[in-house]
């Protein structure tokens, strides 16, 4: 999940010979047979099928199916790359839904002129994700387009996983009431792509929060005695927007206590600075979960038992009506609003 | 499957008000949830999953998956548009792998600026061609990316179909003294994209031969007495990269009668004006079939019966060795290689 593990395993295709990928490596020919066999394939560490679809065997579970286009811009940041964004993206709309993850599909849309070495990084950062989560990328597809477009790589993920859970936690169960809690802090992975394209320094950096959150998830569905009423990953609209959606679909409003809301001192500062506000900027490795008020002790326990819910805090009550409030140490209620646009373009 | 059907249905969005798509329908905000609501939804007749995964029950039979981008320049062209290309390419990739396609996930990357009125058409051309595979569009993303990026709209759609056939057809099932066929003439969709792009006027103009090929194949299957060792589709790489493709898998060679391939006679002039070999050129609804000697008849007779088969020709022979020859009218044979790079980028 970071760019300072192992050593990765040096490209197999002639760097010398092929530093930057060539439009035609798009094409059909034996330059994309090539580009696949000695660079795709093998930094994805699987054997495409040797036809145009892949077989997955099924066994009556049902399965859930989810796709996203990643276009973050730069390619790399403190904590991740496009690689283990997509990769983690992926498996945490699956892991929310209840599901498992087990296949991937990978299509990549590549800029001539991309240098191979940062393909074959990115490609191997995805896999490292995919086998850490014991997900096979099962078929593929590379395009090439001519330089000056599509930002070097484009990587759309699409991922299919297990619901094994007769009763997954979906927005439709969250009502009034419901205790929300969230994972960890929030903003980290908003601010960090934004220094990385910026090339603001804040001292300490600020890492993004990427991080594939179906271990977790997996821990918090098998432990007793607690409903997870909804579970929703924090991406592009923050916290604010994730919340906004689940509570539409509940047709259920929330008041939430600012002053329990995490955002690390570092993060709150950059979000200062930078006129943003936090809950609405980007994580990547965080959730919020809604229980039922009763189950929200132990809920916080079992967040908290896990490396990537120790930051977890309770924020906050669903509550009637449609609104969405915000108390602050004052207790003064402000409503929060979606904003119209974003705060911060591509960071995913 | 082409442009000049029933009028299309006009766009919910305001369009006086957005006519053209802006970064913040991207971000995440009240305006990407606009977006989504009243254009790309509609379009696509779909309601997507109110969490992040859609759900898909499964009976036990093995599923195929397969997935592509779309970078066609440009998005409209005689004969179809990029909508109908992803559904045509990624139901192409499922048929030929003896899978009838299901469900489909549309992930779309916008370019700020991209005509919102041109979305609506590429969308619903895309929804039409699924609407007639029976094909349910169960999830997406959208993205956006700033001006000068992009070109327009980039869609991967991923695939998923239901493995009916218990010896679906495959390259590895390819031997020595099967006959190879083809579903129709060569060529027309590159030589239809590039005249599009570069503005040549051919007389008469050439159209796209752009279709979805699973209900042909459906059919095909269907026959009794015929085994298909191999279907697939012709692609970015035409007949002689397909055939490469699936003799290399195979470990077999082939013969080619030349004047056997059918290319109708103002493409086969395009391509001489342009120093293109038809052979090379893409197809979007063609495909190369594979069947035992005895069997060639019967199979000729089955894709003639179908309306995309109308045009099939038997173009020669498999044979043990590894090289693939064609064979010209004075009886000589030359080796056919694939390209080195591509003859004509960005055509699917």
């Amino acid at each position: 999940m970071n760019n300072e593990g192992a050593p990765l395993p040096s490209c197999p295709l002639p760097i010398a010979e092929y530093p930057q990928v060539l439009l035609a490596h798009g094409g059909g020919g034996q330059l994309m047979h090539q580009l696949l066999d000695r660079l795709v394939l093998p930094a994805l560490c699987t054997n495409l099928p040797e036809h145009d679809s892949a077989l997955i065997d099924t066994t009556g579970v049902p399965l859930a199916v989810t796709t996203d286009s990643f276009v973050v811009q730069p390619l790399e940041f403190p904590g991740g790359n496009i690689g283990t964004l997509a990769a983690c993206g992926t498996f945490n709309d699956l892991a929310v839904a209840g599901a498992r993850p087990r296949q991937l599909a990978v299509s990549l849309i590549l800029e001539e002129g991309l240098h191979t070495n940062t393909l074959w990084r990115m490609l191997v950062a995805l896999r490292q994700v995919a086998d850490a989560a014991g997900v096979q990328v099962v078929t593929g597809d590379t395009k090439v387009v001519e330089r000056g477009h599509g930002d070097g790589l484009y990587i759309t993920t699409t991922g299919i996983g297990e619901q094994l859970h007769p009763t997954p936690p979906h927005p439709r169960n969250v009502r009034p009431g419901d205790v929300i809690l969230v994972s960890g802090d929030l903003a980290r992975h908003g601010i960090a792509v934004l220094a990385a394209r910026e090339r603001l320094r804040f001292e300490p950096p600020i890492r993004s929060d990427c991080a594939d959150l179906s271990p977790l998830v997996d821990k918090l569905l098998a432990t007793p005695g607690i409903q997870w009423h909804c579970l929703r990953d924090l991406t592009r609209g923050g916290l604010g927007g994730a919340l906004t959606e689940v509570l539409t679909t509940a047709g259920c409003g929330a008041s939430l206590e600012e002053t329990a809301i995490p955002v690390a001192p570092p993060t709150a500062t950059a979000c200062d600075l930078l006129g943003l506000d936090p809950l609405f900027v980007a994580c990547e490795g965080r959730l919020v979960a809604f229980v039922p008020e009763a189950q929200s002790e132990p809920a916080l326990r079992a967040l908290r038992n896990q490396p990537l819910g120790e930051g977890a805090a309770i924020i906050g009550n669903v509550c009637s009506g449609r609104d969405l409030y915000l108390r602050n140490a004052l207790g003064i209620d402000r409503p929060l609003r979606l904003p119209a646009g974003e705060q911060l373009p591509r960071i995913c």
